[in-house]
C-alpha cells in the first residue's frame, strides 16, 4: 500500500484526498496547506490524517512514498523537484511546469532516481477516453485524418494563466494519449477582451507529418457550455461530446472514398460513405479514481504512467510554442522535439521508454 | 418592373429563374446555357422564357435591363464586365471573382456607368442573419467582442476551389453584413486529405483593431452537420444555429462585468452576469425572394444594395489573403484596404456612398 | 405497367400523381377533381395526363386497372366501392372509411372481386419503419413490452374529425405494421379546447394479452413538434424520431433482468442492464415511391398489399372504439374481432390470407 | 430556532440533515434509524448531533420541536400521528400516506393541535416550478388549457408502490402548487412486466371543469430519460425540461386565436400565432433548503405551508383513485372531495384556509 503526503487542499485537494484515501491501493498520510482554515477542514473531515503547515514535514517524513502536488502551477516546478530530491514519487497537477526547460529538468530529475513523475491529465483516465483510445489503437478508425476540439463556457477567467493553459491543456493532453502522432509545429490565436488579462479566447492549429491537423478552440466568455471533439479517420469518425449524459461516444461509418488511378489524380472521384452509428457502453468509474489506482500500480508494480513525466513536457512545450505563435498573430512556430521527448513512451516497450 | 437575363442553368440558376419571376418587380426574359439539356428543361417549365445557347445574345437584347449570372466562378469576371459594357445590372454568384484585382475591376466598372453590381450573398437576406444585423445596429449587444462561426458536413468536395471558398465565403459575408467593422488581417490554415486536390479543412482567424476577433471553421469531412455561429458582445451574446427548425436566434443576456479603477486594473474583478434568454420571432420569407426583391428596387429606385460590389471585392479580398496565409501555416496576412474598399458602403449616407 | 386514374387533386393528390408518374411500374392516365382550377393545374404540370370533372369518367375508362383515391374521409366509402363495383383495383387515403362496418364492406367488395384494395399508410414504407419490423421480425427487441407514442405540434385543426383520427391514425397504422400482435380494448381520453369543434388533444391506451401496452398521444396545440416513438422489448428498445435529420432509429441494449425462482415471484430482483446504443443506416428513397411501386407489383404480381383493406379495417375498427371510449371519459371499450380481421394477413403465408 | 429530530437515514434522510443542519432557521438535535449501521455514518459525519436506534427518543424529548420524517411510506401515518400528539411539528416525505383516509385523519390531528403538518413535495421549491407558479398566477399563459408531463427513464423499480406512487406523485404536487384548479376525476391505465409486482408503465389523464385535462405519463422501463411538462394556455405555453442544465423553463408565444361569432360557431375560423419564445432566469437554490427555510418559518412565524396536510391529501386522494381506475382498464373515477381539502389552501387568505 503507497503512503500519500498531499500538498495543497484548495479546490482540487479535496478531491486527491477523498480519492486516494478510498481505494485499497494508497492510504494518505499527511496534507499540509499554508492556511490553517483548510487545515482545520482536512481535520474535520479526515481525523485520521496528520495535517501540516509546512510542506516540509511531508517531504521529511520517512513514512510517505509519494507526494501529490495540488498547488497553483507557478510552484509545481520547485515543489516536484524537492520532492524528487527527497526520494518521494511524485503526481503533479497539470499543466506540469510553466516552462519546457523546467519540465524537462524534473523528468530527468525523476529518471536518474527511478522516480515515479506522473501528470494529473485527468480525462485519459475516463472512460470516453480510453473507449476512443482503443478505436484508434485497434484500428477501426483507419488512417487519422484531424482532432478538432470546442471547449467553450462563461468563466472562470484565470488571472495569471491564458485560456489556452486552463482549457486547452486538456485537450492536448487528451489528443497526446489517444494520437500516436506528434506534431511538428503550432499557430495560435486569439485575444484578451479585458484590459491587462491574458487571452480569453484562443485558437489553436496543430500540424503533424502526414496530412494530420488538429485544432482547438477555447472560450471563457462564451454563452453556452460546449465540449465537443471530433475525431476523423478514413474509415470512422468519432464526436465525443463530454456533457451528454449518456453516449459520450459517437462512431460514425461515414466517410469519403477515392476511386481514381496514380496516374491520373486530377481526376479522382470523390465519393461518400454513410452507415451505421454506435454509441459504446463506457466504463463510468471516477476517472481520478481510476487515475490514483494507475498511479499506485505504477509505484508498486513498475507499470509505466499513462502520463508521465515525458506526457507532461510534450503538453508544456506546445503550450509554451503556441503562447509564442499567439503574440505573433498564428505565425506558425516549430517544436524543437530533443531529449527523446516527442516519443510517447507510453506506447512503448518498458525497456525502450526506460 | 425589371428585365432579367440569366446566364447558367445549373445548381442554383434555377432558383434564380423561380424567384425572379414569381416576384412583381421582375420578370425573366431569357436564359442561356451552354447545355442543351438544360435549355429544354427552362422550355419545359416556362414556356414563356427564351432560351440561348450563347449568352452574347442576352447581352445584345435591348430589351433586358439586368443580367444574373449563375456560372462557375472563374467565368464571373468576364460576363460580368461584359454584361456591365453592354450596359446591364450585374447579379452574380459568389464569391465576386477569383482575384480581388478582378473584383476592383468590376466596381469599377459598374460604378463608372452608374449600374447596379449585385453579388448573390444570399444568407444576409435570411430572417435570421437581418435580426442579428438588427440587434446589432440597436447597440442591444453592446461592444463587439467576437464572431466565432462553424460550418461542417460531409461532402460536397469540389474540385476547383478549397473549403473557404465553398463554405467560409457564406460566414465571411454574414460577418461583412451584420459587423460595423473590417477585419486587418488574417490567419489560416487548414489541409487537405486527398492528394493534389485543394484544402477541405481550413480555419480562419481574423484580427480587428479594438480588441475584437473572429474565427471560422470549416470541414467537408465532419461526421455530423453544423451551421453554428456565436456572437460575443459587452451587453448579450448571440446564438445562431440555422439549422434549428424555429429559434434559429437566442439572444442570451449573459457576460462578464468588470469591476476596478482604472489606476489598478491589475486588480479588476471580474463577475460573471446571467439572465434570461431570448428567441425572437423570424421572417421566413425565402431569403432569395427577398434579395431579387431588394435587387429590383435597387435599379428602379437607386438604392443601394446591402451586398453590393464593394461588399463584394471585400469577401474576395480576404479570401485571397486567407488563402496566402494557409500556404504559410497561419503567418498573419494584412488586408491591403486600398480602393476605399474597407468600408461599408451600406451603413454610409447614399451620398457618401456614392 | 399498371394504369391510374388519379379521383382528387388537392393537398395529397399532386404526391400520388408525380410518385405513380416517376416509377416504371405505372403511368397515370386521368385525374379528375371537382374544382375546374386543381385541374388546370395538372394540365400545366402534365400536358400528357387526362383531366375529367367527373370522376365516373375514370371508373368507366376500360384503359384504366387502378383507382388511387385522395378525396376527404367521407366520400372513400363510396368511391371505393364504385371503383372496386367497376372492376378497378382501388388505392384510398387514410383512414379507409368513417366506420368499420363501412369498411368491411370494402373488404368484402375486393376479396370477392380479387381486386387489390390498398391504404395509404405510408410511414410503414419508411426506412426508419421497415428497420423497425426487421427488428421486430429477428426477434432483436425480444418479448415486446410497449409501444409509446407521441406526436404533437401547433396546428391544423380539422373541423370534421377530431386528433385522434388525424394523427393517431398514423401511429396506429405504424404500430399495426411492427407490432405482430392485434389490442384487445382501448381506452381514450382527450378534450377539445374550441367550442363545438372536435377534441384536439387526445391519449390512447391499448391494451393486448400477454402484458403488452401501447399508448398514444396526439394534440394539435403544443408549442414544440414532437414526433416520438419509443418502443421497450426485453432484449432492446427504440427510440424513432422522426424529426432526426439522419438517426431516426436509435437502438438500446437496455433493459432488466429477473433474478429469482418461479417458487419465490416476490423476491424476484431486478437487475438493470446497459450496453451499446446503435443507430442504423436507413433506406431514405421517399415512402410514397416505395408504396407506389408495391401497389403496382401488388396488382401486377399478385403481392399481398402490407396496408391493404383488413389493416385499414382494423385502424378504423379502433378509431371508432377510441371514439367511444372518449365519449365515456376513458371507459375502456373491447373490440370485436369479427370477420377475422384481427388477422395480420401480411404476416402469414398467402394461402391463409386469401 | 427549530429544533429538528429526524427518523431515517436511509436514502433521502442525508439530505434532510445536511439541509436542516446548514441553514440559520433551525438545528437538528437528534436523528433515529433502525440500522446500527447509518447510525455510525451519522455520528461520523455529524458528531454533534444525537443518535437514537428508537425513535420515540425523539418524541420524548421536549428539546425538539417538530419531526422530519424520511421511511417507507407505509410507516408515514403512524410516525406522524404519534408526532402530532406529541405536540411537534411534522415534515413528512411524499406521499402522505397510503390512503385518503389516513390523509385525512392526519390533517385533522394537526389542525386540531394548530401544529404545522409539512409533506416534502421538493419540485415546488424549485425555481422552475415557482417560475412556473408566477406566470400562471400572472396571467401571462391566460386561460389554462392542458397540463402535460413526461416522467421516464430505466430504474429503479420499487416492490412496494407502483410507478404512479413513486414518479407520477411528483407531476401531481408540481400540479397541484401550480394550477389553481382541482382535478374532478382521472382515468388512468397501466401494467406491469415483471410477475406479482406493481405497474411499471402508467398513464394517467385528470379532468377538470372548464376545458382543462391534464395528463401524466410515468415509466421505470424507457431505454431514455425524459423530464418534460408542457402547460398549454390561451395566451403563452410553457416547456418545462427539468434535464436541461440551463434554460429548464421555456416561454412559447403560441397558439391559436378563434375567429368567428357565437352565432355561427361552426364556421369559426381557426388561425395560428407564432411570437418569441423566452427562457426566463431561474432561482438557483437548492430546493430542499429553500423548503427547510419555508418550514421554519411556517413554525415560527406562522406560515401557511405551500405544500400542507391538505395538499398531501389531495395528492394521494388521487392517487388513490388512479389506483383503482388502473385496475379497472382506465374506468374514470370521480374524487370525492369532501372535508374541504379540494381547496388549495395556500391561495387563500389565512382565515379561509384555517
Amino acid at each position: 500500500m503507497i503512503k500519500i503526503g498531499i500538498i495543497g487542499y484548495g479546490y482540487w485537494g479535496p478531491n486527491l484526498v477523498r480519492n486516494f484515501s478510498e481505494i485499497q491501493e494508497s492510504r494518505v498520510i499527511a496534507v499540509s496547506d499554508l492556511d490553517p482554515k483548510r487545515l482545520n477542514l482536512v481535520k474535520t473531515r479526515h481525523p485520521d490524517i496528520q495535517t501540516e503547515a509546512d510542506y516540509r514535514a511531508l517531504l521529511a517524513n520517512p513514512g510517505i512514498d509519494a507526494i501529490a502536488i495540488a498547488t497553483p502551477v507557478s510552484s509545481h516546478y520547485r515543489l516536484a523537484l524537492e520532492a524528487l530530491e527527497a526520494g518521494k514519487h511524485v503526481f503533479v497537477e497539470k499543466p506540469l511546469t510553466e516552462t519546457a526547460k523546467e519540465a524537462e529538468a524534473l523528468v530527468a530529475a525523476a529518471e536518474m532516481r527511478n522516480l515515479v513523475l506522473h501528470v494529473d491529465h485527468t480525462f485519459i483516465y475516463t472512460g470516453a477516453v480510453r473507449k476512443i483510445r482503443q478505436l484508434v489503437d485497434n484500428g477501426d478508425l483507419g488512417d487519422l485524418y484531424y482532432y478538432d476540439s470546442v471547449r467553450i463556457n462563461l468563466g472562470l477567467f484565470q488571472h495569471d494563466i491564458n485560456v489556452i493553459w486552463d482549457l486547452a491543456v486538456h485537450d492536448l493532453a487528451i489528443m497526446d494519449y489517444v494520437f500516436p502522432l506528434t506534431p511538428v509545429a503550432v499557430s495560435a490565436t486569439g485575444i484578451s477582451h479585458v484590459p491587462d488579462k491574458p487571452a480569453n479566447i484562443a485558437f489553436l492549429t496543430l500540424f503533424f507529418d502526414n496530412n494530420v491537423i488538429a485544432h482547438i478552440h477555447v472560450n471563457w466568455l462564451a454563452p453556452v457550455k460546449l465540449r465537443r471533439t471530433l475525431i476523423g479517420g478514413s474509415r470512422k469518425m468519432v464526436l465525443y461530446d463530454d456533457l451528454e449524459p449518456s453516449e459520450k461516444i459517437k462512431v460514425y461509418d461515414k466517410g469519403i472514398t477515392l476511386n481514381g488511378s496514380k496516374e491520373n489524380l486530377y481526376n479522382t472521384l470523390i465519393g461518400y460513405r454513410t452507415g451505421d452509428m454506435w454509441a459504446p457502453q463506457l466504463e463510468i468509474t471516477e476517472a481520478l479514481r481510476v487515475e490514483a489506482q494507475h498511479f499506485s500500480r505504477c509505484i508498486t508494480h513498475g507499470e509505466a504512467s499513462l502520463s508521465d513525466g515525458r506526457a507532461g513536457l510534450r503538453i508544456v512545450r506546445i503550450l509554451e510554442a503556441a503562447n509564442r505563435s499567439l503574440r505573433e498573430g498564428g505565425r506558425p512556430v516549430k517544436f524543437d522535439w530533443l531529449f527523446g521527448n516527442a516519443t510517447h513512451s507510453d506506447r512503448l516497450p518498458v525497456e525502450e521508454a526506460a
